[in-house]
């Protein structure tokens, strides 16, 4: 380290945390804005009352209409780039919740795209020519640190991009910046002892969910059109149904975590995956069929040999195909909050009326939840324990305890986990089959529907009391494919609406009586007036490596939920 | 167990020897043959003086022989079912090769599809109608035992089949012999402690190798057309290269290992994988398109969902496509004997005359090897003790030391090692993206081709000191897929004939000194007049999950090999 660098783990953070819009032109910053986790009105106007016409019409389009029209000429890779990066300043100053913005180089590829674009008469260098996008601050970009959420990798800058930001740069995408994240990626808050908390834009008293909560808040607040995220245990999902977003976590071997940055590396047994959020299923579509085109598998040794397979797209997105839909509107372990009953039982519906065959599902969430916290606590925190150590930074916010009460599994429990793991998915495959005995049709079901969570976006300091996996988690454990549907708002008066009330059960059965003192708790947070304005999502799940057919799924859900 | 069960490992072993047979038509048995591993004659010439005429021409066929011969009416399945028992009974007579045939069953199920055959007019189930089949006795067939070469599973019967024989039987295949293995699959000759060792049929004072050494001998002997072994190591490769046998190792996750036994279960570092030996890539495509035509995903969660991809496979068969092939004549460790490298050279000139471009290729197996060694040491053999303290029999020829000398790997060591192996593998598939350099064509190179092991087939007692993983393990580090080549036979006039003596290199440079011991000792133990007649077998290897690629290379050089 250079003589005068701050030593101690509070001065390396501090640094940090300073220094963020350091690169930023000093006109995108107002001094006006600050952070509040108190605060609980949505912050999601402001932006209109600072932002250019121009950007603030920029910021508004999604994927397709950025691409589209930069292709057309209509506006620059670098308008595009000062747009969303202005609009990320101050989704930082509001949320808190980046941790990087590499600009000049950002700029310096916008200007390069322009040039090239005028050069060659109006050809972009790829489908995402001047696409802005933003990461998970586990994604190494070249002359950048990458934390993963620790203190003791700041001060080391990358020399090589993670392959996937490689491919979506090759695509013409610009990245542009570096999003907070929990610890390693362990819990589902984004707290992280550089920058603190990170915000909700639709109420600061909430979090935005973790640990991609980063993302969660910059794409929910707009501004950013397309984000990378992870999922060990919904880390993708939570912060995407928090803010209303459509993310996708795919099987593992789809989308390539080549060098990405991780906690636990070298844990096999449940991998995390990486997978993009943004605001759309033709969004999450492009995405996945630009990485499957550039071919990663030529490059990432656990990536499959799977390219975009449009036929499976085409016929899930066909109005002739009608689905079979298994609907898990609960586990029987931990009841959702009414409103996301309520969001169950609007998807419910709305298959229902469109002609789509609707059977029940229900998977034993509680087996695969202990066997995903086994595999969380495997090491005993070794290897976050280790990481925490080279910075002196403390433990917080981790889903594993830092303090072993008990020891790391041997290498053989460790393998007999791995089994268990397996006979776990075995068996959910078997009663996958069982379902083409169910209903009318006799095809197994193409797809089942969940809560991503039973209770709604937690208000800060509320997640560690509130926190229950088993909905995302489960999803980890099997390695489906799953993406998250965003349903609506929590309102006072949609229980009445839709006939749904704190009472009444989804299920179509008397409410159940509360099985545990997590059930009882989630039930009683449940405050319509506290929770009003907040989004509501679900997530349609499929098998293994069956992202096509689920993002076609999604289509039809985004029609049908308008 | 019941009264009067022999309990000892010893009475437990002696009764499974002693009744190997017992199922069989006493007619097949034939009491003027016996096991020898001494013996240095080939037995191949046996069968004809005992078999029937009809017995004899059914067993000269090859899969498609045979299954068009069923479905043209020219067989039945039972008579076909019987000609292969009954060399495969005088396969275990002389070469002490199975450890059960459920010949009732089998019968029953040939029975049923000439009866299904007969009853619709020429109908067959599917593709494999009444093709019998063998399996290294880690498959699960139901009402037998699968004991992976412990005692301690002796007595237990099966109750369902593994899924690679439910698929082969819904397909027509006729399940008929299990087949003998090294204990725990982890050594390269065929030695247990049920019925002792597995001898080849060219030369019986030799080993068939390991561990799928009893597939090995018993293909080999034409007794069987169709195997299926496993290959953490080698062991698919080693007993097809020491018979002269197509076998192919396929990446993990493309053949269904579900439900198989193995040792060192959850031990997901290094797959171990399943695959076909047999007598030609024609056999090897029809398994591999029987299998993938099943959606084995859709029961095997480890199972990747990747269909049989005849595009791929016709493109490398076409007469129009060149190939770019890397030669590696060896690692600059430990040099092939000299009938290897005269296999090697005379691969490589096949290909340059038929046009196809040559290009240097190397691996660091040196590397690798320390990799794949430290996996399967890494629970100081905990899992294989633990099994053979449930009989009591004694460790012998295991790959890894069964006193552990160094304690088990902790967790995170065990990460550690899965990292480290992920980085070469990364490395290699840069490596290989660099090929694109060499030659004339600026397309990567199609695959490469190395020598299966450095030593011809080891005689019996030999194989310790001589044994190298080097080449065949680099590709189960790689996860590659590699396909043995039978190149032809020992033949002391071959170094003559074709300008490659024991003093000349095969590739293009002076001898090499030895590098270690290893490599001084399989140099001296060449002998001419001890290994003549024995086979010669190369392997060609593709990236992972080039299956189809390969399989259409391999059907290339089979052309070109005559």
């Amino acid at each position: 380290m250079e003589a005068g660098t701050p030593q101690s783990w509070q001065e390396r953070a501090l640094f940090k945390k300073t220094n963020v819009l350091s690169s930023v032109p000093p006109e995108f910053f107002h001094s006006e804005l600050s952070h509040s986790t108190t605060n609980t009105s949505s912050v999601q106007h402001i932006p209109a009352t600072i932002l250019s016409a121009l950007e603030t019409e920029i910021t508004a389009l999604d994927v397709s209409g950025i691409t589209s029209s930069i292709a057309a000429g209509k506006y620059s890779s670098v308008q595009v780039l000062n747009a969303f990066t202005h609009r990320a300043v101050i989704a930082h100053q509001l949320l808190n919740c980046c941790l990087e913005f590499p600009y000049q180089a950002a700029l310096e590829r916008a200007k390069t795209l322009d040039a090239f674009f005028n050069a060659s008469q109006g050809n972009t260098v790829g489908p995402l020519h001047g696409l802005p996008f933003s990461v998970k601050d586990q994604c190494r970009v070249a002359g950048t640190e990458t934390t993963c959420g620790f203190v003791a990798n700041l001060g080391l800058k990358d020399e090589k991009d993670s392959l996937l930001v490689e491919i979506l740069q090759n695509a013409g995408a610009v990245v542009f910046v570096k999003t907070s994240l929990s610890i390693g990626c362990m819990w589902g808050e984004t707290i992280n002892n550089i920058i603190g908390t990170t915000s909700n834009p639709f109420n600061r008293s909430f979090s935005c969910g973790g640990s991609s909560g980063g993302e969660g808040a910059l794409i929910g607040f707009h501004a950013s059109p397309l984000g990378i995220g992870s999922d060990l245990g919904g880390s993708i999902r939570s912060p995407s149904a928090y803010q209303g977003l459509w993310g996708l976590r795919p099987s593992s071997g789809r989308i390539p975590y080549h060098n990405i940055l991780n906690s636990m590396e070298g844990q096999e047994t449940i991998p995390s995956v990486v997978g993009p959020m943004c605001h759309s299923p033709a969004t999450l579509v492009t995405f996945l069929r630009t990485v499957a085109d550039a071919e990663p598998w030529h490059t990432d040794p656990k990536c499959q040999p799977i390219p975009w397979r449009p036929d499976v797209f085409a016929k899930f997105t066909s109005p002739d195909t009608k689905l079979k839909i298994g609907i898990m509107h609960w586990d029987s372990e931990i009841l959702p909050q009414p409103p996301v009953r309520w969001a169950m039982k609007n998807v419910e519906e709305k298959l229902r009326a469109a002609g789509h065959e609707i059977i029940p599902w229900k998977l034993d969430q509680k087996a695969a939840l202990k066997i995903l916290l086994k595999v969380f606590s495997s090491d005993a925190s070794g290897d976050i324990n280790r990481t925490l150590a080279r910075s002196g930074e403390p433990a917080q916010n981790l889903i594993t305890a830092t303090t072993p009460e008990v020891p790391p599994l041997t290498l053989l429990e460790s393998w007999g986990l791995a089994c268990e793991r397996l006979a776990f998915q075995a068996a959910v495959l078997e009663q996958w089959k069982e379902t083409a005995k169910s209903g009318t049709s006799a095809e197994v079901m193409d797809a089942y529907i969940t809560p991503v969570n039973p209770a709604i976006a937690p208000q800060h300091g509320h997640y560690a009391k509130a926190r229950y996996l088993g909905y995302t988690g489960t999803v980890n454990v099997l390695d489906f494919t799953a993406c998250t549907i965003p349903v609506g708002f929590v309102s006072p008066d949609l229980h009445k609406a839709d006939n749904v009330n704190e009472n009444a059960d989804c299920v179509g059965a008397e409410i159940p009586p509360p099985t545990c003192e997590l059930d009882v708790h989630i039930r009683k947070i449940y405050d319509p007036e506290v929770y009003k304005g907040m989004p509501l999502t679900v997530q349609v799940v499929g098998r293994r490596m069956e992202e096509e057919k689920i993002l076609g799924i999604a289509t039809i859900l985004e029609k049908l939920l308008g």
